[in-house]
């Protein structure tokens, strides 16, 4: 987890997540990742990458 | 906070927000909303408008 992220509060970081579901852009934030990371463009350890997998799929089907 | 973001686990949401942070979106996200509530497209309680803007603040200045 990032610096920046900590020096978020929790109030702060449920506010970002609220603005980011509710402008419908979190599938566009998470595909973008998952990209990267395919075109070796970004390296993360394998449990951050299926956490991604994870959470594109529940948010493309609807399952939150 | 809307249903959605309830639904997702506290780790979910921390990537969320790291993503968003790390792909420098979270100020643009935060000014879009500012501007809707500004120009009258989204109504919000005043304490929401007051945390957009501390967080932009933050966010603008490198404050995080």
């Amino acid at each position: 987890m990032s610096l920046a992220v900590q020096n978020l509060s929790t109030d702060d970081q449920v506010l970002l997540v609220d603005l980011l579901l509710n402008q419908q852009y979190a599938l566009e934030l998470i595909t973008s990742e998952i990209n990267d990371i395919e075109n070796g463009l970004k390296t993360v350890d394998e449990q951050r990458y299926k956490k991604l997998i994870c959470l594109y799929d529940r948010l493309r089907f609807g399952m939150l």
